[in-house]
């Protein structure tokens, strides 16, 4: 390789090399599985009062680095700041999930307001101080057609179904919010790479609910601008997508977004994404989350299917979507145990 | 062609012709978006009863037959029959969906209770008598992995989590209940098809929440021993497999199943669904339901759309998946005049 080597074995692999074992970080990895995230969580009941606390949020993102020695900390914080950023309030409730003013849309904010992420930034600068060298820090945001379906809804939904109709009925309106995360996304990312983190991930969670021309208008283009606009600030920027539930539009995400790399869901065939993904990129995941929850010789099972199918190519070994909070503790160390000892 | 030609289009296109314009119908094309449906249905305020009365299943078959001419009858019934008469307690509640009693699994019978299901054959025969000799009549079953999904959570559920979860802790459990669904559906079938049916479908609704390897075990196989099972009794029946979600593991269905046609649902890469299906087998599909419902220009779009990605093969109009209940008449012969004029 003629780049210099990295300390660390994800960017190492984000890079192009293949790495035996893999490196390893999972999904929501800080998070309510863990007995000591649920007593920090304690400390700021408001969900997001807890992301903009800067010693609580880098507590909470150090946590399964202790714990796991994992290759990769994510920054504790929710796809949702960046409505909050832009205008929209933004609240979540316990066990129901979030919910967002849809009335106000129509009075966005232009401009992200960096203000109020300024104790992300800081989150940052308290993680990289206490992180060792070989682990790695991402940041991450999600995908402006994710937001958008949260953004427009008010809330999570099983379908998207609100989003959906207003692109369908109303493309120009919803053209014009995608416009505007796209942009608040770049400046977001941008930031994050400048306070410290080594590589960002796009979480487009609900882009498997899109046909084909959909997902390409509001998907594949979306996010094809965000890494443009990124590496337009810094050009090296390794950058993850996660398009959720792409199926058989994968290629067409990995050829025209201009990604790094990608991670995969647990319902696509390792064996199409290893096809059409090119040699040299790296592919994370895909663990069935539920199969991790499942623990024993099913998670044996399927945690060898996943390291083998992706055995000749940069591999980052991840969960195919975020941990279940109530995935016992020890599930996760057997699952480490297995893909550390090959 | 070597085989008698049929007057239904329908069966000609299930036998691997190509018509222009394309035969269609819709996914639950019976039901609640029809103002005689909501009328017919107050007869029988329960879903169940409803579905168990001859006339009054044969009359909800018919009605979106008169009024927009479709090229195929389904039978008017629900994938829950099956459950209720292997002895496990199933109601509906209205607006809340399904309830069967998950208690009830360790005292299924062996074998389904034909007499239970009388008033379903009974419908059939009625449907035939008054069906125009070139509109089809479909019957259909729920695929084992999707029967079970609900037999096991007692209800329906986002994430099939329930029965991914019994699947992975005891497969040996939820193997006999598969084993139970596969010989209850070739008897169910058999008998639709001794009936009168002129096809079936079979419906894998939930099919895409399952990694790879489950796919196979609890999707392809049971629903390749069900079509064994049909053409040991029937030779040439013509099956319609509906695996939802498949994405990249379709091939593999279609290569393993035996089915005569597939039905795609709205995520699916047309393109990659017409390179990976053999060119002589009919495909059915995919149309938006969210963008039937929208209507407008995005619905002559999308319609022009499917219609001009299977213009080289056989291929059967229909939806991704069911009609949503406030679609507007109206759009449905929007669509229709824009397929039937080409």
């Amino acid at each position: 390789m003629d780049a210099p080597r990295s300390e660390k074995k994800l960017l190492r692999v984000l890079a192009g090399t293949r790495e035996d074992p893999p490196p390893v970080w999972l999904m929501r990895q800080a998070g309510r599985y863990l007995p000591e995230y649920r007593a920090l969580r304690e400390r700021a009941p408001n969900f997001l009062d807890f992301c903009f606390t800067p010693h609580l949020a880098a507590e909470a993102t150090l946590q399964p680095i202790r714990r796991f020695r994992f290759d990769a900390a994510i920054l504790f914080s929710d796809i949702l700041v960046v409505p909050a950023a832009l205008g929209q309030p933004v609240t979540f409730e316990a066990g129901e999930g979030p919910r967002l003013d849809a009335n106000a849309l129509a009075q966005l904010r232009d401009d992200l307001d960096h203000g109020r992420l300024a104790p992300v930034y800081e989150t940052i600068g308290l993680v990289k101080q206490a992180l060792a060298p070989e682990v790695a820090l991402l940041g991450f945001c999600g995908a402006p057609w994710t937001v958008a379906t949260y953004m427009v809804a008010g809330r999570g939904t099983p379908d998207q179904a609100p989003a959906r109709k207003l692109a369908y009925e109303d493309p120009k309106t919803f053209e014009q919010l995608i416009d505007r995360l796209v942009e608040a996304s770049v400046g977001y990312l941008v930031r994050q790479l400048q306070a410290g983190v080594d590589a960002v991930q796009i979480f487009d969670t609900w882009a498997g609910t899109l046909p084909p021309a959909q997902f390409q208008r509001w998907c594949v283009d979306p996010v094809a601008r965000v890494v443009k606009g990124v590496r337009a600030a810094i050009p090296d920027a390794p950058i993850i997508g996660f398009p959720r539930g792409a199926g058989t539009l994968l290629p067409a995400y990995v050829a025209q977004t201009g990604v790094t790399a990608v991670s995969l869901d647990w319902m696509i065939d390792p064996a199409f994404a290893c096809a059409q993904v090119p040699a040299r990129m790296a592919l994370q995941g895909n663990l069935d989350p539920l199969v991790l929850r499942a623990g024993g010789r099913a998670l044996d099972a399927a945690t060898d299917g996943v390291v083998a199918a992706f055995a000749d190519r940069p591999f980052i070994f991840n969960l195919g979507h975020g941990i279940l909070p109530d995935t016992p503790v020890a599930n996760v160390e057997r699952m480490l145990g297995r893909i550390r000892t090959g």
